[in-house]
């Protein structure tokens, strides 16, 4: 019995992962972590109208969600201040950039990204053939000019800009942002990823005029919403741009439960504000820790900090695997020069105490 | 500002949906149905326990789902008697008939299914830019023989099969299955998609080694267990076609609480044996309130029943629509000769009085 082949783009795709979960390590160490800082969930929790409403409507889960999120969508136009055609929702930020990068890039279309960003966006990219050009961080801030001008040199369908940025939690200013749409080559698409930006102090969110069709924006529920587990995503855009995800997308694919969430976690503004000032006060404690330890945190808008740890990659993951041994979770970004830091979620109180007592102890047998 | 140029195979793409939600016509109408029993789910919900396993973990809602979901393929491989490599989580069969398209098929390659068959299906065929070769039922049962022939004719790729089958309820002999798949031509994938199985007798459930590469079983959460809202199918084979959905798949899509709902779900094998019996009821009096009417039910393994109205597509259409118009949601086949038919989904005993009180007006309407 022959193995059928593969289309040959799949056959030659490696079986890369863009992250490891924390269960996995979790399974390898054979314990649970104490603090779990580092895939930027927020452990502040969805509203607990959000949670309600999951609790409430788990009887009802025989019944598919609206394949059209028709309320969802209602609720974020209105949010927005847009149309509801202008909106469409997904399985996670995750899954709409598959989607985009699905309706702009075939095999051999250059997409533009910066060295060290987003892997899961790089994932897609790879897993549609598109060949990634990658340009460096700037003073550990994504390179607007650069990245603009890498796509011009490769004629490239696609950029992506994540403001803030993730792994490194630097953002743009939003005359930059608006700048760099203006400047946009012919036939290119940015996808400006804003996972993080309700973290952000609202002078930050740049002015794109939703009628331009070279720009989609996404944001999320994952984040400040804290609803990773739910997978609510939406990008939001010039119409037909954003009608053209129906022609793609998985239709039946929003989970019903998570839609309702989502929309009752969208009304709670107040919450949003708690986790805000939650959040706020955790990456000055991050920052304060590593500063007691001698480090460099990193000025950040999202809800993690950066913290050089001094040294180098290997240096910076030593550290990181000393933390993992004392059961504290975080990340660390993929590349140079980012890769000199640790990166550190905001956690509550409890899981910033923990750090602070692992940090000193996993730098100390970081440097033996 | 001009609109970025999709791929070409993106901008030919139509803008079609595989299936109208009954939300959608519910908007429509302007009122609720007052019998949901046409897009095939569970009425009789998920298992107490699962629907308690979603409420206490809706807290916990914060935290990205297990990106391996190694737990619960862990308890599926147990179920199956297979390998926990042997087995992919997606989201839904919907998600994870799309992976396996695009794993499979590119611009240019035929794919086998039958006319009239799932059109969620047909969309990723010609989402990956395939050529659908659709072969007629015959006796309202999908034509295995038929098949393989245009399989083997037209050199397809893939071949999808549903057994039960959607929309006509009807099933293959276990050892038809076994011969097509010893049958298959070279280098051909059957999709074997058994969302409805577990309705259906155990007897029809035929055996397929594990380990033969040219075989992909599809199964779900959304039927028999009830949990079509929670979007969790999964996907079994050889290992090293399942460890493919690897390099495509949305690693972080999977909802953290449908999850671990799924697992419970699956633990409780007792509230599957009652809604077996519920469902076998229903399909029962569903075909009694049909030959109350006249009409010719099809005998059915699934948990709806198609039935034949006695004219053709328009007149079902016709009936159809009287049915909504008296608050009762059903759905039918697409095409000739299935569209002869209305499709019913069991439903409870409420569901099925409205259903018995709303056929002879609607058929009395529709003949008028």
């Amino acid at each position: 019995m022959k193995r059928p082949r593969e289309t040959p783009l799949a056959d030659r795709l490696p079986a890369t992962v863009p992250f490891v979960g924390p269960e996995a390590i979790e399974r390898r160490l054979g314990r649970p972590f104490r603090a779990r800082i580092g895939a930027n969930e927020n452990v502040f929790g969805p509203s607990p109208k959000a949670i309600k409403a999951i609790q409430d409507q788990a009887g009802d889960a025989w019944m598919y969600g609206d394949p059209e999120s028709f309320e969802l969508r209602e609720a974020l136009a209105g949010h927005l201040g847009i149309a509801r055609d202008e909106v469409v929702v997904g399985e996670g930020v995750d899954g709409l950039l598959g989607y985009a990068v699905r309706l702009f890039v075939e095999e051999g279309d250059r997409v533009v990204t910066s060295e060290g960003a987003y892997p899961t966006f790089n994932y897609h990219v790879v897993g549609f053939g598109g060949d990634l050009v990658k340009v460096p961080y700037r003073d550990d801030r994504e390179d607007v000019d650069a990245l603009l001008e890498a796509a011009r040199d490769s004629r490239a369908k696609v950029i992506y800009l994540a403001n803030p940025d993730n792994p490194m939690g630097t953002w743009q200013d939003p005359a930059r942002i608006e700048a760099m749409v203006a400047d946009l080559p012919e036939n290119c698409v940015l996808i400006l990823d804003e996972a993080y930006l309700e973290f952000a102090p609202e002078s930050i969110v740049p002015t794109v005029p939703i009628a331009d069709p070279r720009v989609i924006r996404m944001r999320t529920f994952s984040k400040a919403y804290g609803m990773a587990g739910m997978r609510v995503g939406y990008a939001f855009g010039e119409r037909s741009v954003i009608q053209s995800f129906e022609k793609i997308r998985n239709h039946f694919g929003m989970n019903r439960v998570s839609q309702i969430a989502a929309q009752i976690a969208l009304s709670d503004q107040g919450w949003l504000g708690h986790v805000r000032s939650e959040v706020a006060m955790a990456r000055e404690r991050i920052a304060a820790v590593a500063e007691d330890s001698g480090l460099d945190p990193i000025q950040s808008a999202a809800n993690f900090v950066a913290v050089d740890c001094g040294g180098d990659g290997a240096f910076a993951r030593r550290v990181l695997e000393e933390l993992e041994a004392r059961d504290v979770f975080v990340r660390m970004p993929g590349v140079a020069p980012g890769n000199r830091c640790i990166r550190i979620t905001a956690g509550r109180p409890a899981d910033l105490d923990l750090l602070a007592q692992a940090l000193p102890e996993a730098l100390a047998a970081a440097r033996r």
